[in-house]
């Protein structure tokens, strides 16, 4: 591995311990190096804590004068809710900057670039640049539409099946595909699942996880609101938005209201359904970047023909249910295989006894 | 890696060079090694042409006396269609043999290392085991059961679909997934389809490949003897079986006779269904050691459900075809997720855009 490359791996490592904290901001590292020594790092926690560049920095003092910075993405040049990086770099001394990609937001990309080579700093942007971009994908998704990065969740049979005829479905995966799933779930502002699976299922829709501190926002689609009011997603303390129409009973959304659930009421679509577009729109103005959809299938189905799913990740179990088993994507009523959604396989791995896959849309 | 891997590894892929064409034999390789060179090897190429062994042994000449023998499977103590490699290990002076694995044959197994040993020779055992037992798969469940090794292929969606709703298969992976799934016929003495599938597609069951010698044996799963007279998998000249039952029409049976296809008649299993288990042991006899079964969904799921199933090969298109599809496994009536026919996953290979998943029996 080349010397860039060594850096910037380590910069991405410590980037990757802000997941699930950082939300709107991005997960960044940044590294120092003075004379092949690292001698200052940091990582951004929380949007309103010390961006990286600054704790980078901050450990390295005097040192840093002549030093050189390898950080995931191009140092920041406006005032948010801390100074900009760009003034702290050029003030310590830095004589380089090696950044993984541009800033995404379109608006500021490379401003931060070309405020440091106007200060005689050396830069550097594309190391590692696929991975940087694939560690910020929700960021950039969201960044860029002001719309949530939207991923499909589902745990299958080597058939395709997410539970027997019968509904069961406890459990189709093993230990260590199902951690991982609820993992999954800290990765995101919100969890969303089909009114199908709360009445199926009953879920907490929690996290479930000792150290995570953050549960995710819970999202339910549920245009008539048959959602009861005793199910256990209530039951704690994780805020619960309940997508409905303007159809929806009025006494009904009154009731969950006291709750202490949120009401989205979708403009018809010309159906009895919620229109997710424009759900996703809300979701994105209420500053929700990253939404994991859980199923059901129905709902998996109606985010495909919206074009809405960025992402699958889905968990196959090595075992066979058979054709009468739930499949694991509803109806999708496409009459020639050219139509049918695409993905391209992003990953591939074994957990445990399972497989799992990310695959993106396109 | 060690000195034994790498000459072991050369004897695998000299091995691996047999693929297709040694049944009923298995696919051997060997390497002479002297003073760290290879002085000569040979893989066996067809029953009843010469052994690696001996390809190896003739190609070091008098060179072979002192040297070490390194082959993929103990070397064989009985004559055949050919004389004992034993005895000319043995008369050729070689003083050392690695081998990767026992005989399989319960029955001979150990004789060879056992003979060997009371020449003086030094042997030892096991040196990349698991890659001679899985090159050799077909080979080992045929000479230790006398029945062929079953393997079921599969070429669906994400969501474990075949074919839309209408039938639509071709096709739903792409090019080189494709181009694959022909190579697999090749290495299987027999291909095998259910009636549905000969209807549905009408397939010409040959390999297509150039360069391919030898067509797999069809064989078509048709209690009832539904298949056409003019099906395609009658139009060239490999052979034809048709598995059927005792209360097949007589006349449609010598029609089909005359057509060249050969048909086995199995006995009532009770219902009106081929009696697979006892199919496959008539195959055995008539020595059929591997049989690749392309679908349909119906043969697959009762092949499952007589646990015939020895391994899957799964390609997986990135693609959703949603509920309404045809699923890639027909019904399994199972009504507890621990009673589902389980596998264990083999390898994961991204093949083109598609991806390409083993999976053993239990």
């Amino acid at each position: 591995m080349d010397r860039d490359k060594f850096f910037m791996e380590r910069a991405l490592r410590l980037a990757e311990k802000g997941v699930g904290s950082t939300s709107p901001n991005p997960m960044v590292g940044a590294v120092l190096v003075k004379d092949g020594e690292i001698i200052g790092e940091g990582f951004h926690k929380k949007a309103g804590e010390p961006h990286a560049e600054v704790l980078a920095l901050k450990q390295a003092g005097e040192r840093a004068r002549g030093a050189e910075l390898f950080v995931t993405l191009e140092p920041c040049s406006h005032y948010g809710r801390t100074p900009p990086c760009v003034q702290a770099i050029i003030k310590a001394g830095v004589t380089g900057v090696v950044a993984a990609m541009e800033d995404p937001n379109p608006l500021v990309s490379g401003r931060g670039i070309k405020m440091l080579e106007e200060a005689g700093i050396q830069v550097r942007v594309g190391v590692m640049e696929e991975r940087a971009r694939k560690l910020n994908e929700v960021f950039i998704k969201y960044i860029t539409t002001k719309k949530p990065f939207v991923v499909g969740k589902i745990a299958q049979s080597l058939d395709g099946k997410i539970a027997l005829s019968s509904g069961i479905s406890r459990w189709i995966t093993g230990e260590p595909a199902r951690i991982r799933a609820h993992e999954l779930r800290s990765r995101y502002d919100a969890v969303m699942v089909g009114i199908g699976t709360v009445l199926a299922d009953d879920p907490l829709l929690t996290c479930r996880l000792p150290g995570r501190e953050k549960d995710p926002v819970k999202i339910v689609v549920d245009s008539t609101l048959k959602i009861p009011v005793n199910a256990r997603l209530f039951q704690d303390s994780g805020k619960v938005i309940i997508a409905a129409t303007q159809k929806a009973d009025r006494q009904k959304m009154r009731v969950l209201k006291e709750l202490g659930a949120d009401i989205i009421e979708t403009e018809s679509n010309g159906g009895d359904m919620v229109n997710l577009p424009q759900l996703f729109e809300i979701l994105g103005t209420m500053g929700i970047t990253g939404v994991l959809v859980e199923g059901g299938s129905r709902l998996l189905a109606s985010l495909s023909k919206e074009e809405l799913l960025d992402k699958l990740i889905i968990f196959v179990a090595p075992r066979l249910i058979g054709a009468e088993g739930l499949s694991s994507v509803g109806n999708l009523f496409v009459d020639e295989l050219k139509k049918t959604p695409r993905f391209t396989i992003g990953s591939l791995e074994q957990i445990g006894e399972d497989i799992m896959l990310e695959a993106y849309k396109g």
